[in-house]
């Protein structure tokens, strides 16, 4: 904490986010339908302070990539607006029972999703994904700072006044949202473990991996998705080559994209061919010696196992076993997600027990990675971390637990010692209790 | 790391943990019962290493309590077996369905817990704990890392020993679990980031700071238990007495026992005296100038509200409102265990949605704050931390997920563009599911 001034505002913004965590699901929708009102009503000022952005970054010279994720038009503001009415359908997260148990006669046990507290998100580029991530902290009523990368500064800038303004005059107020000032570092934000519950880093990959080695602030997210497809022995092989073409080439940018594909050496034969006339005309194909003796392929090097290329490249490996495609993927993988072709269903058994990732696929591709896909509703990030949330995370991700233990005068001496009375604990169905 | 032997160690312990991982429920009892077994036929051998360090620890004049809690004797033994026969009784907790979902005809997704991975615990004294948490570890399917205190490290050795012992010749192997040789560094154990999925710490609450505030492991547990009991205007003051002293006297040294009584002036007259005189005798009273205006007390200090005398201290506060007791909680607490005293069910609720906490309690002790009392079976210690698991944990919290996916060859390409194929989403019922 730099300041006293900054340490007023945190704690301003901590006691906001504790209003809006315990507030109505009514008030929550309504603030965000405030927001999103006014994010309309202030388009042009936003997209004014977005093409001073671009404006700037292509001065700058700063990477085409980097400025096509910049880009905030009025196709991409219409998406992200209708990315919050999505988030204002959705049930409420908060104040849902966990567990409910009667521990003894008149002594009640109830488990329910409160909000975390606060979220720090720090994000490059994308100023959707300030909006969108605004909308889900709202919801699940969590505070949130958020830190922009100073490429998108001003519609950044423009984006939270507008929301400010909405949130005047709101019974919850509007200290719970925080966009922290672009001079200020990065590494302020990843000092706040005393005030930030949760950090939700978006960019790339070296981006990702700074947070989560730079700070003790719990991280939700992945650095590096390095995914596998299995083509094993007793394998539909049109299936194969469909499903591989899909996972590689229907958006080689996003992490759930395959970086390398294991053949099993019994169908590598008729499969490695086919594969290559498929992709030959799009895709570079890397190949370890065996692999070079059925197609041209660049000759594997070092290292090629655990890159991730994001791009139209893809390693291959035959293997002589299932155990033998387990094990790679286990030693060069990034537990995110992996999937197997085959018909065998001891085969898929054996790779889903045993393959160590956060999402773990037969018979369809990678691509399925996804918190829509998996019908989570909304998708806050994909964890490859084993705490807390893995895999495609959706609003649950946001959540922690409370207990609640209504009781009617039971002291814990009165079942100590000798003649110690004894719990019941009978399960009470959830949906059954009144909220608390 | 700190070498090439180490790291070899440390390599084939994750490796041996997951197998463990994907093992039975049967070979994982199994491998419970031999350990007990060993356990009791080792008796002899493990008790003299505990009279070894005993009398080490006398000749060191080290703290009578610290002493107290090294002392493994024949009773303290019994009890621990029996813990591990409560553990190997539990249901196993690897493999449950989280969640079900038919994505599209033939695409089903299943959300199954998995071991988290690899446990480190690091404790003092208390060779009793080591026993516990590798039940807890091997039911669960996780691996082990242990770092004992210097002054149990013979009693630890010996039941490692004999715990290695009767793991030779079991399928599982020995090598998921681990016991650092108590010269080698806790530096060691909290720089393991890449081989420790979450920490355990037992010990003082120093320690259980200085080990959350130097690692980038997540830590389950809490350092301060800094509990509260809130007297409303609407209370039945026999009861409050009653729930009073149990919460301070039953066992103070708990982290559950509370540390401040907050007391509404409205009752302060009727309470304060009744209060001092069943008190009187056991418990010092810190109070601040209005309860001294009532009762005799050590008049209050700047510090004494986030004190945890863990001792028959107590302090009282007089406030004006449940708001002034719920804003006390929330910013002198520490989160842990939070109760109010009242007949009125507005209040209840207020306090219930505003308090802070992992444990907010009615008209009950705050002593009931405990896995076992809770009905979950096994304790694996209380969080204060939002992530991953709050409160009392059970077995649930050295556990992740993983997420499943069986199709029939789909791809996301059929799920795009403008002829894009829509979801089903329809919820599957868990108990319905055939294990995967």
């Amino acid at each position: 904490m730099q300041n006293v001034e900054r340490r007023e505002e945190i704690a301003r913004l901590a006691k906001s986010a504790r209003r809006l965590g315990f507030s109505s699901t009514v008030d929550r929708n309504t603030l965000l339908v405030r927001i999103s009102e006014g994010l309309q009503r202030d388009w042009p000022a936003i997209s004014a302070a977005n093409e001073a952005d671009i404006a700037a970054a292509e001065a700058d010279k700063l990477a085409p990539a980097l400025i096509k994720r910049l880009r905030y038009d009025e196709i991409k503001h219409a998406e992200t607006l209708a990315g919050v009415a999505d988030v204002i359908a959705l049930k409420d997260p908060v104040g849902a029972t966990r567990a409910h148990r009667l521990l003894d006669d008149g002594l009640v046990l109830k488990q329910i999703t409160v909000p975390i507290g606060v979220i720090g998100m720090i994000f490059e580029a994308r100023p959707d994904a300030l909006v969108q991530i605004v909308a889900l902290a709202a919801k699940s009523g969590n505070g949130i700072i958020l830190k922009g990368g100073s490429e998108a500064q001003r519609t950044n800038a423009a984006l939270v006044a507008s929301m400010q303004k909405s949130l005047q005059g709101c019974a919850l107020g509007s200290e719970w949202l925080l966009l922290l000032e672009s001079r200020s570092d990065v590494a302020e934000i990843l000092e706040m473990d005393r005030y930030i519950d949760l950090l939700i880093p978006r960019g790339s990959n070296e981006f990702v991996r700074y947070i989560m080695e730079n700070t003790h602030i719990p991280v939700l997210g992945h650095a590096d998705g390095i995914c596998h497809l299995y083509i094993d022995k007793e394998a539909d092989l049109t299936q194969a080559l469909r499903v591989a073409y899909d996972a590689k080439t229907q958006y080689p940018a996003a992490c759930n994209a395959i970086e390398t594909l294991l053949v099993h050496e019994a169908v590598a034969k008729d499969f490695l061919p086919a594969l290559s006339e498929r992709f030959a005309e799009s895709v570079v194909l890397h190949g370890d010696a065996q692999t070079a003796a059925f197609i041209p392929c660049v000759p594997y090097k070092d290292g090629d196992w655990e890159h991730e290329y994001l791009d139209l490249e893809l390693n291959i490996r035959i293997v002589a076993s299932l155990r033998e495609a387990i094990d790679h993927i286990n030693r060069w993988g990034s537990s995110h997600t992996d999937a197997i072709i085959s018909t065998d269903e001891q085969a898929i058994a054996t790779f889903f027990a045993q393959v160590d990732s956060a999402d773990v696929f037969a018979n369809c591709s990678t691509r399925f990675a996804d918190g829509f896909r998996f019908g989570l509703g909304a998708e806050v990030g994909i964890s490859t971390q084993k705490i807390h949330a893995r895999g495609p995370v959706g609003l649950e991700g946001l959540l922690s637990t409370k207990y609640l233990l209504a009781g009617s005068g039971q002291v814990v001496g009165d079942y100590s010692g000798p003649d110690a009375k004894a719990f019941k604990h009978i399960e009470l169905d959830p949906k059954e209790s009144p909220d608390a």
